[in-house]
């Protein structure tokens, strides 16, 4: 039983596109269960999409069924696709938007599987050329969510689009990675881990010029307006300013360095 | 069997008043599955919400109702209303919030047919001159969605407030209109339709001082940062930049004029 | 039955946090209902979500289950708590963020019952330090919607936090408040309710060095663009400008003085 759908798209909140979206899904599945992650992912912007469905898949139920949106090559060559992620489902269209959520799978031992969307049957009777959000995922999900298999909305790939993340670089006395998301509050989220930040004793973060000494447990163990590192919601390093924007009082964003290194004791 | 409610406001994300909303049809309708097109309409723009409701209405399944509120008359003598659309159903003021659907419907040869809301017994018991949409529009849409027939909560009316949209203008070699909407990516949406755009061999576009030579068919086919001209997903004629923002790059928004003439061969 | 679930942070829409509150939610009770409030509450604004909530809750049916997170403390020694609030339930950080409902809900008589949350097994196994909404607050209420009884997620307590909410003060000839929300459209809403406003005969407003006379029954009955002061959603006294934004044309927000007094007659 596959009821719940997942939207994630760059489409924003005021055109209704979503809406359309959902409408399309209820009319073909109306007993599917439909949860918004997102509509604000940057334009275009398939990478942050990428992240942001690898960082709130995991607490979605098994089976839910993910629909992403971020889609600059809708109408080109480029191909629509589903997948079998583990133990959840992906729609959208083949440029790497599922790729980190599918490397996290395939790191936990579970097994992936792609098709390519090539059965108009279960499509809108009209396909546009810029909207396959509306005319083919949408309705492919919902007949996902019917339980129509996987095998049967497409043929099988092996190829789909996967996405390069930017490297963690090990330093002589610690790591050197990158920011790789700026979050609703400022905080600069890292591609550094809980398990490469505790290799490093007695930690000192550099990032923008500033030097970070330690890292703390959580925000409220440091005045407003400190600037401190800590271990975030994606076990990952991030720099925040406490009840403050990290990223606006260092002018700081996606793509800014970030070493961890030890300190002297 | 109707249970989809649809909504559609100006209220913004932030203050609560969509979530009043939900609240009240679930006290009255538990079963109802709200889905949201948007709340994010600008302030007390009726022709902006029009137009996006009939954009939208025509993805929902049979028997939505949708709930629209953009409503600068609030509490004046503009009439509360709720509607049959063909299949669906409406609720909200009489201001022409629904107007341009109702024009669509009709011309698809449905019926159509409004009352005035006159019957207390289905609001809030206690009505603000300045929140229909909590105290009269979400319970009457939760009463529809229960089951009470349109004829009940309410008196036949026949002369429901209709929006003028701009016209189109036939040119001697072409068709001259204008841009509707102004959509999150910075599309430039058009009156003028597929039909029209049709008539026209080797299309030349205007606008804003620019000229764009033909049609494309979807974005990925030129680079980015490329002013476009392509059918769009209402069949409209749209103008576009490549990964970018016409609007802004054109310094173009609604009421823009468009012209769209036959080039030379 | 408990299975409505309402959510209100100040997460923002961009990042999916709200998402990944959903899907643990539905992992735990799948036939959970969820709707969301607001998740544009201001950064660690808890007493902008206090109004939210008190606002909104008394418009939820019976039993509805209020999550609230914003959070600055999340982490230190501020407890997670659980309430049963009249007839209804409240789950986030003790830091008084449902306090103005808890007044509200006493005000009428009903009774209210606070937990401590100190029972993870209705948590998620791993507890991070920053994102107790995901890992203890959504679980905790998706087993109160299941029917675990509050007294079983925690522990009774008897002082949880209570904010104090701006005083209104008696002037020999009136009345003196101050703006306690400023929402989506630029309208002041004060902490003056309508029975104070009634006590006024003859009423002049003052706020921002400005004068209005008289209070008018909604924004229709006056052009656009004049300031007017009227009772509001909440039975608050208003300050607005019709089909404008009195904030930005007053260059006022929360806090600023305003004062109700009996003009001459």
């Amino acid at each position: 039983m596959m009821k719940f759908i997942a939207l994630l798209t760059d489409f924003g909140l005021r055109d209704g596109y979503p809406g359309v979206m959902k409408g399309v899904i209820l009319g073909i599945a109306p007993d599917a269960q439909i949860a918004d992650i997102s509509h604000n992912i940057a334009p275009q912007n398939v990478l942050e999409g990428a992240l942001a469905l690898a960082r709130v898949a995991p607490f979605f139920p098994q089976n839910t069924i993910f629909v992403g949106v971020v889609d600059p090559g809708v109408g080109t060559s480029r191909r629509p696709i589903a997948a079998r992620l583990g133990r959840q489902f992906f729609v959208g269209p083949d440029n790497g938007l599922c790729s980190v959520l599918r490397e996290r799978v395939e790191k936990q031992g579970q097994t992936v599987h792609f098709v390519h969307l090539d059965q108009p049957r279960y499509w809108l009777p009209e396909i546009s050329n810029v909207f396959h959000g509306r005319d083919i995922f949408s309705p492919v999900a919902a007949h996902l969510a019917n339980g129509i298999p996987l095998e049967q909305v497409g043929s099988p790939i092996h190829d789909p689009i996967q996405l390069e993340l930017p490297a963690v670089q090990q330093l002589p006395n610690g790591w050197r990675g990158e920011v790789i998301m700026v979050d609703h509050f400022g905080n600069l989220a890292t591609n550094l881990q809980r398990e490469q930040v505790d290799t490093v004793a007695n930690p000192l973060v550099r990032i923008a010029g500033v030097e970070i000494q330690g890292l703390v447990r959580t925000f409220g163990e440091r005045p407003a307006g400190e600037l401190i590192a800590l271990i975030g919601t994606q076990n990952d390093l991030v720099i925040s300013v406490v009840n403050g924007d990290a990223a606006r009082q260092l002018n700081a964003g996606v793509g800014e360095k970030v070493e961890i290194v030890a300190g002297e004791s």
